[in-house]
Formats: structure tokens, sequence, C-alpha cells
């Protein structure tokens, strides 16, 4: 929703820049942190963690953190009408921000190695600042988040994006950040905390094309990034990237015509208003099919997801141990983007697709979105999940990211990108449309318009 | 969000035409549909009501329509920290629509004569088309909706603006309504339906400065209409406007910069972190201080606003006689936009609003929302309530307009436009903002931006 594109060039640029004099090696530090501290994370019991409480939620204590409350589904998209499920609710707005600034001419994030309990690969790339209302509003003991002064009310410096981005409608009700990035200027001097090193937009697009190395909240504010549009077909940096990426580039710059972007608006609210959801919270005890029981809370053949106990000792860190739920889906997400040379533009096909958590119903998801645990079998597999089986001549892209490893376990999805050659003809239904990178990107900067997977996705493609 | 302004000289030059020869006195055509059809609109006790049934919510047999509910309510704006009350819960998207054609070189819009039962001045303008889902998906008996082929997908022509927008945040749960304007080709054959006729936006602007004429879903569609940018002071159409109008046109026309847009969507989203809001749905039965009995649903104090019966009697139309429950507030509405010359340009104050039944927490509101139901007394009183008193040389508007009489019985709401002097010193609070009517009219396009209540007021400033 900003009205203008703010840093394109200078994003693009540093897209370019593949090295940097600040971190030689991107991994090393991953790396390095990642020996430096060493943490055991277990599954618990539920009814074993401390000051959490299974009745007809489960809650902390304290009335903090979050809540996991039953949610009962009814709705004329997809296969299935009516289904209940547990669901994490957390109404508050945590930030989620990147600090840049131009440093010898090309713009660098300042990101953080940050260890999160529930991914796989431990440390991983973060955004400058991860922090929750109790974390920037009250005034509380404890270490302070280093940086986050330049994220507040009054304080900031250039603002070039700030939206609230929706997160898994499937696992959050109405689960809303604010994706944020701010420039420093050049003269102004900034410590680099331990954790903390600066990096170019073309060596977080290496990380990202590694898999496991950037983390789910840094990859949603990636996804902000605009390169803005190019008058001609020459691009300034063609001659530095491969076919793939120049046509990336090309499809980022396209111009969007205001007509375009109506367009995709209408349509849309078409989709919002052809399909329906009826969302209610329930208690847990009344979710037919489901068991919660001092294990965990589990659907009675093993469909959906878990959510289980998660023990978590550092042992290098003032916090010591401490326990937390956690969810933990199915193994064997994928999320696939199809993409193809149509008008001489690298289109990506997207959905329209009905979410629970969603706040209004309906975003833009990828192709293909494709949850194990949410399909009864064969019969129930979205559209178009016979392109996950693509010929390995056709992927662009294939790497697992992780999600969100402080609320789920092991959440690990395979990102897919697909390109179909030009006399390849496929058919998709009508919530389906093509849009370039372009397009996508000015829907991201809307709000509630891309959902987080499609998001992922596209910061995989800057 | 629409991305750029459509039709907006072609809306200006409209509003500057008061006459028409398709419409010689826009208020005689109102009273003659008035008395050609006369209705008997009652209370009626809401155990008597055909197939509607109260028990843990109120709902009709069928599923259809829409159901009260009980909604918990915890949040930290305002001065009451917790409460419960009722909530019209209707997931559906409407759609309003109002068709638009330029004839004779002058854009008219195309305004329906409609009766709603609950309103106290029965007969008002409606858009050009008011349809559900039931309208327009499912096949059923009974007239087609006269024009509402020109809304559908694929048989739309040229689309002015298209958005979905909430309503009444503390009268509906997360409701919004899809708001349209669809320009027909000025060589289109258009048959005019009876209780139907052709007004400029002159017309328009006359009958909302009236009250009681115009009513709340058209005026929510209007306050879409942009007119546009001017590059200097001067207005073409200024020497035909009084002051004060053309203080508004110039506010409406004034360049919004992108920084300013910027700045005004960062600091909503400040807003949005700053207050909690917590909206939970409960039986109506579990409401302290409610009673729901074969009567109606009422607060035991008289407090916020009922819930009754209605029975309406059509003398001279198919449908008879009918029943619906309806929501009667407490009488004593007023909405009141606080403007004063700022800079050269006349600015709009406008707070950041939580409402419990708004799709994302909050939104822009009027300078004053008054709903004496909701005050426990002059402790509770919103800030700059005493600007409702405000000399009567300040006062640029004063009108009565009703809300939804299909859903609302007799809530009339005061309309004020209060003008400060250059040299008057207000104070607000930080979730106060000053905006041109440019700036507003901005994010009403935004989608969920602006309350209904807001919009309401801006259409009276065309």
């Amino acid at each position: 929703m900003q009205p203008e594109v703010y840093g394109a060039d200078d994003f693009l640029a540093s897209a370019m820049v593949s090295k940097s004099p600040l971190t030689l090696d991107a991994g090393a530090f991953l790396k390095e942190r990642e020996v430096s501290a060493s943490y055991e994370v277990e599954r618990a019991p539920l009814g074993t963690l401390p000051k959490w409480h299974l009745g007809d939620r489960l809650s902390h204590a304290s009335g903090r953190f979050f809540t996991v409350e039953g949610l009962s589904i009814r709705t004329d998209f997809g296969p299935v009408p009516h289904w209940c499920q547990p669901i994490i609710v957390q109404p508050e707005i945590g930030i989620l921000g990147i600090l840049v600034k131009r440093i010898d001419g090309v713009l660098h994030f300042l990101m953080q190695a940050k260890m999160e309990p529930g991914n796989s690969t431990l440390v991983q790339y973060a955004t400058t600042v991860q922090a929750t209302p109790s974390n920037y509003q009250r005034v509380h003991g404890g270490r302070s988040t280093p940086y986050l002064e330049y994220f507040m009310e009054g304080t900031r410096r250039r603002v070039l994006f700030d939206q609230l981005l929706s997160e898994h409608g499937f696992w959050y009700l109405y689960k809303r950040n604010r994706n944020m990035i701010v420039e420093v200027p050049e003269d102004e001097d900034l410590p680099v905390e331990s954790d903390f090193t600066w990096l170019t937009l073309g060596q977080l697009r290496h990380q990202l094309m590694l898999g496991n190395r950037v983390n789910m909240n840094a990859r949603t504010v990636l996804s902000g990034i605009s390169y803005g549009a190019a008058d001609s077909d020459r691009l300034p940096c063609a001659e530095q990237s491969d076919g793939f990426h120049a046509e990336l580039l090309k499809s980022h710059r396209t111009l969007r015509s205001a007509a375009d972007l109506s367009g995709v608006l209408t349509w849309l609210i078409d989709q919002k208003a052809k399909f329906s959801s009826d969302v209610r919270r329930t208690s847990l005890r009344d979710m037919d099919e489901w068991i919660c029981d001092a294990d965990s809370i589990r659907h009675r053949d093993g469909r959906y997801f878990d959510i289980i106990g998660m023990s978590i000792q550092a042992t290098s860190r003032e916090v010591g141990t401490w326990w937390q739920p956690s969810l933990e889906p199915r193994a064997g997400n994928v999320v696939a983007l199809i993409c193809q040379r149509r008008a001489g533009v690298l289109r990506f096909l997207v959905q329209a697709m009905v979410q629970p958590g969603l706040t209004d119903r309906l975003e833009l998801a990828p192709s293909v979105q494709f949850s194990p645990g949410y399909h009864r079998g064969p019969q129930d597999f979205p559209p178009l999940t016979e392109y996950l089986d693509a010929p390995e001549s056709w992927i662009r892209l294939k790497a697992v990211q992780s999600e969100d490893g402080g609320r789920f376990f092991r959440a690990d999805t395979l990102h897919l990108v697909v390109e179909l050659p030009e006399d390849h003809e496929i058919e998709a239904p009508d919530n389906y449309r093509w849009m370039t990178l372009a397009l996508l990107n000015r829907m991201t900067h809307f709000g509630y318009h891309v959902n987080v997977e499609a998001r992922s996705l596209a910061a995989c493609l800057l």
C-alpha cells in the first residue's frame, strides 16, 4: 500500500553485488554462530510445560505469549466443506524490521544470526529486529532489543517499506506482523553488535537459493523489495545476470499499467464474493476427531498437524532452559510457483486462496500450496499438483525453507519454481491468474493481498 | 486501493450542474414515490417473528439473512476496558453499485427511489443496485434485480470505483460490502425502470445537504468519488461555487505527495500497534447485563441499543407483509468533522478509532463520533465533544442522515461539519490527524481505512 517505490535503484544495485568486504563469507558467519552456542531442543509432553494450561484452550498462566484454540470452518473453497482444527491466536502486532545503509556506495542489510528452536537448521539470518509489543511497549527488566529504536514512532530514519502482512492462514488466526525496511543515513554511526553482520542483497539472494539460511521473518520482509520499473527492455545489470535472473529482473521491472492493477483488484474482489468462509472459535474440547491430552493435541487419524511441547536448553545463554508449545506440521509441505514467458515477459501463476486464519477471507497464494496434513488423499489434491513432478529441466529453484521456528517445530517447506516451456499449454481454474513479479510485488505493498507462502517464494526471486 | 483516479474530471463537472432536464425536481420525484405506495412499519416482539429463533443466537430457520450473536470485547481504546454486546453477523459480500452515464455531456447517476422500513423518512435515493449474493449468485424465483448484470463479472462496462468497504463497526461484525461505480458508454441504450431516475452529482449534493434524502448505501458509494488533483490554486469551477464549497474543492484537489501518503499509512499502522482489541463471539445467553426475552434483546440499564422485531406491511407490493429483527440505537447519534484552514488548505481532523466489528481493528473515524448508548455519562464522552456545541457561525453542515433502514430502526445520525476560525487553537490526542479531503479520499480507495461514519460525512462534502 506504499504509494510509490522507495529505494528501488539502490535495491537493484545491491542485488547485483555478490561480495562484500564487510562479510566475506555469509555462510561461514552463520556456521560460527551456530557452534558458538549449543542448544538441545526436544519434544516434551504438553502436560509437563510449566505454567501452560490445557483446558478449553491452551494458554499461559500470565495471559501472555499466545493461545491455542479450537476453530470450526465452513467454506465452499476446496473439496472439504467443513472441518475443525486447533489454531494459534496471537493478536499482538510484532515488528519485523531490517535496517539498511549505504556503505561504500552499496546498500547493505543488517542481518542477525538468530537461533530459533523449532528449525531444522537452528541458526539462520533473521531481520535486524523481531520484536513483540512486550519488547517495545512495556518497560520490563532484561536486555533491551538492539536497534529497536530505529523502528519506533518518532525515531525512524527513512522508511522504505512499512506494511502489515499476514502469516500462515492455516496455523494462525488473523495473525499479522509489521514488516519494515528502514534506511539509516550513510554518515550515521551504527555499531554492529555481536551476532549481527552487513550483507548485500546479492549475498542474501545467494543464501536464499541455498535454502534454510534465511528465516521466514526475513523472507517476508525481503518480499517487500521493489526494483522499480524500467522504460525499456534494456536492463542496466542484465550483463551480470544469468539468463533466468535476467528474466526475473525484467518481470520485476515491467511497467504496471493502472488498468492492469485495477483489473487485478476487481478480479480479487470477485473471488472474495464468490467463495464463502465462516470461521468460529470453539473450545478445544468441542472439536470432533481431535484428541487433547497431556501429551499433545492431535487428530485421531494423524491429519493436519500436532500441537506439541518443546523444551529448549541453551548452554551459553542467560535464559537457560525454557518450554513452550509448538505446532508440528505433517512432513512434506511444498509451495510452488509456476512461471512461463507470456507476451515476452515471465509471468507467475498465482491463485486466490481461502484460508481460515486470513484477515479478509482470501489472499494470493502460490500456484500450488501442498500441505499433506490437509489432504485426505489424492482425491483432495489441489489443482496443478502434477507440476510438482515437473521435469528437472523446468526447475529454476528447489530449496527447503523453514517456517517460523519460534512457533513451529521442524516446519520445513520445499520451495519450487517451475518454468514451463513457452509452448506448453496449461489450464487453471478461474481463481488463478498470471502476474508479473512487478504486479505481485505491488499487491504485497497493498497489505493483506499476498499470503506468506507466496511472499516467501517471491523473496527467492529477487 | 484503486491505482489512480478514474472519471475525476467528469465527476467534478457533474458536481457543478445543479439542474437536469432528466429530473426536473429531485425532491418531488422522491415524494411521488413515497405516496405511490404506503407502508406500515411497527415494532413487534421478537418472539412473534415467524421463523426467527432466539437461542444462543438469533437466527432464521433457513440459515439465511443474518444472525445476531453475542460479542465480548476487551480493548485499551477509550474509557471502557471490557463490555459485552449483541452484534449482527452477515458474512456475505453484497454489491452496492451506481451506474453512471454521460448524457448531454454531463455525467448522470442512475438512482433508485427505495423504501427501507427502518428509516424515519421511508423513501430515499439509493444506489442503482443493492444486491446480496442470494440475488446475484443463486438461481431463484421472483423478480430479478434490475441493472444487476452491469456489475457482474465479465459484463461490466468501465469500472470507475470498486472497493470492499466496512460498515458500522459497533453494530456489525466484520461486515463489508462491495462499493462500485460503473460507467455505461454514452451510446448504450439503458431503459429507465420505474422508481429509477438520472441525477447529476450537483443534484445529489443538494439532496445530501437537505438530509434524509440519500440513503446510507448511496452515501458510502459516493464517498469513493475523486475530483483529481489540480496543479494550481485556480479551480475551473470556482466561480460557480460559494466560498465554502470552493474551499472544499480545493481540499479535494490538493496534490497528495507520496511522502504525505506514506506518512499517513505508517502513522495508521502505529495506531494499530498501539491499541489492543480482543473480540470473541459468545452466546447471547452468556452476556452479563443483557436481557434476552420474547420481547427484545436489551441492556438492563437501557444502554447501547436494542434488538427488536419489526413488522412491515406494504400495501402495493407483491411482498405484502414481512417481519425481521432490527437494531434500534439510542437516539442522539452525532458524527462531526472539524475542519480548519491550515497552510492555506481546508483540512479535516480524523481519528484512528478502534471498533469491535472492524476487519482490522481500527479505521479513520470522524473528529467526534458520539453514540449516547455507548457512554455511561459525561465522564465517558470522547475527546472534542464540546465542539458539538460550536457557535452557529462555525457550522457548515447540519443534516440528519439515516443509517441502513434495512437493518436498523430509526437510526438517525446528525451529521455536522464545523469550521474552526484560522486562529482557533485546538488540541487533539496522538491518534488524531489533519487531512485534506484528497488524502481522506485516497485512504477510502485503499479499502478498510475509513469507517462508514467518516465516509458518510465525506459524501456530504463533495
